[in-house]
């Protein structure tokens, strides 16, 4: 009984700052100052690129957590600390995406998209923690299969070498990790309804 | 038993981006830097009815969400992304109502409104895909009569025309287009009992 | 069944705009540009008393609103359009509060006096209204009893003259009129259990 | 049947202030306007260390609400005034926020510090007085017991005198000040189970 109440407010405090946070991105969209305006608004693609891929991020980040705790039965503090940490690293979002869409047509090119990757990976290695401490031994799952908990924990795995992949690449030549972000969004996007149906029963 | 989870949270989700997408459109009613107050505050009128005109329409959305998730008793990813896009659409409306209000009395009106009314007639074809997907051979609704669902279908079908019609007219005269907005607003906005008492019992 | 779930998502939808538009208020603080510190924060104490009297305000509507809802089992297209009409009166709420705050020390005193007075009569107004759409004839109440519904109703109409009264001073001596309007909000934040009880049972 | 009813929407209505404010502390990370980035982005760390810090508070606060409200099984009036309180205490949070990060390494250093750890304190005395108000007699208590309720207040009575040395220490040496908020903030953050567990059962 306690549980189930816990859980909820949990959630419901997540959705809140999940919808915020993906919201509050679009102060990030300016409106120019100086006609002619749709050249302006043209102009302003790398904008919109950075919102659409910051806006997807933090649209599957959101369906993925949903989906987290639709396996987890209980919660304790550590846990919340975890999500807290999570819930940090998304209200961050709409600062490296400004940061992305000033700068990366400019000389810093190279420092703004690895910020921008680099706090993805963050994320996802954030993301990876709160599932491995909620499945460890089925600790905080609401029934436990250890087979299938590392099916999801390898699933789930994937994102952080493909974060990091993105991170690197931004050394190397920076459109190839924006490219490479925009791609795992669109990825992770699709749905996969096939693959999840062992999981979600 | 969890379906209704499942619906549940991504109504408050999609609750949470619609109530902060309709008040963040505040964010655009600048106060005046120079005295006289009252005459800076009556020259900036396109920036009230850009507001009004954006406020009935998220409202007039979520009001229409809201009834279209009463007849939805399933969600599927396909689903989930289609209503991510959606909020993506509505995430973005403060935007194009700031491109209006500043230049609605410029030079630029013409592209100005286009990009507002364009602007809505994808939202609303946004929602029109949303409900062919749920109600194609009753795929997501709690119960399937297919007449029924043909009668909703042709009713929101309307919307796409109308806001179709909106965004044409901003090419042929301006004034006009808004003034379709408006009306379209206002006529969504009214209530329609008796035509919706068939569908929603 | 359905009438609950057509509530609940209506005041959730409702409590997360209040919640937005009371915490946007903040954005109206803004830091010294210049030292010393200390001074320059004194020298804002408009700014703070408005966002005292706004908050209050906010939070006052927000607990009738609760209230109202507690007695009200139904809501119909008619309702939710008048709870629009509300919230988007609470939304603009941040807007009159920074023309007060900017303008109540100059000689515009007597106009941003009267508009910020004048949006909080239109907003009881409002209130007003929903209220009698909801009570007559017991309409949407989950039991009625139209002695009591008159009860009711005779408290909140006493709203309307209280910010009459404030707007109406606006022009008389501006000062008095925002000390009635922090009254207001001081006596409508106070608890009255004694009095509500026949009604909430 | 009633009481959770009112429960539930003071926590829901609260959540959505919790998570709106934490999320809006991300409005003072400015994106640097001159190159080089990097090393504008180092440049800034006051920056930082003051969103963690306030993030972390506000996390915290809204763990403590949520153990408090599991607690409570009615609210009244003056309850839901406090919360009001406790709430425009949290609300206004970003703003000592941008208040420290702007002045903590300018002359001002010592009265941006002491406004913030003193709003910090505040903070702290509100949120006691609405646990000592809800568990006095167990007022508002499911069910009393009054030797855990002793116990629960003298724990959160440490909170007291610990903002309030982070309060004075300003006065002495701001960095102390700021370091006694930063450990508080770790400390509280640390999952304490086993000294929850009797009063949690």
């Amino acid at each position: 009984m306690d549980a189930p109440k816990q859980t909820s407010r949990l959630e419901a405090f997540s959705d809140g700052v999940f919808a915020i946070a993906i919201t509050l991105l679009v102060l990030d969209l300016k409106v120019p100052e100086e006609p002619p305006l749709l050249d302006a608004l043209l102009h302003q693609w790398p904008v919109y690129v950075a919102y659409l891929v910051s806006f997807l991020f933090i649209l599957i980040m959101w369906m993925n957590h949903h989906r987290m705790f639709e396996s987890i039965a209980r919660v304790d503090s550590m846990f919340m600390l975890l999500n807290g940490l999570l819930l940090l690293g998304i209200t961050v979002v709409p600062y490296p995406t400004s940061i992305l869409s000033k700068y990366v047509l400019s000389d810093e090119q190279t420092v703004a998209t690895a910020i921008y990757s680099g706090w993805f990976l963050l994320l996802a290695v954030c993301f990876n923690l709160m599932w491995r401490y909620a499945s460890t031994d089925g600790r905080l799952l609401s029934e436990h299969d250890s087979e299938l908990a590392a099916v999801i924990t390898a699933r789930y795995r994937w994102g952080i070498p493909s974060y990091f992949a993105a991170f690197a690449l931004a050394f190397v030549w920076a459109p190839a990790s924006l490219f490479l972000n925009a791609a795992l969004a669109v990825f992770y996007a699709i749905p996969r309804e096939i693959k999840l149906s062992p999981w979600k029963r």
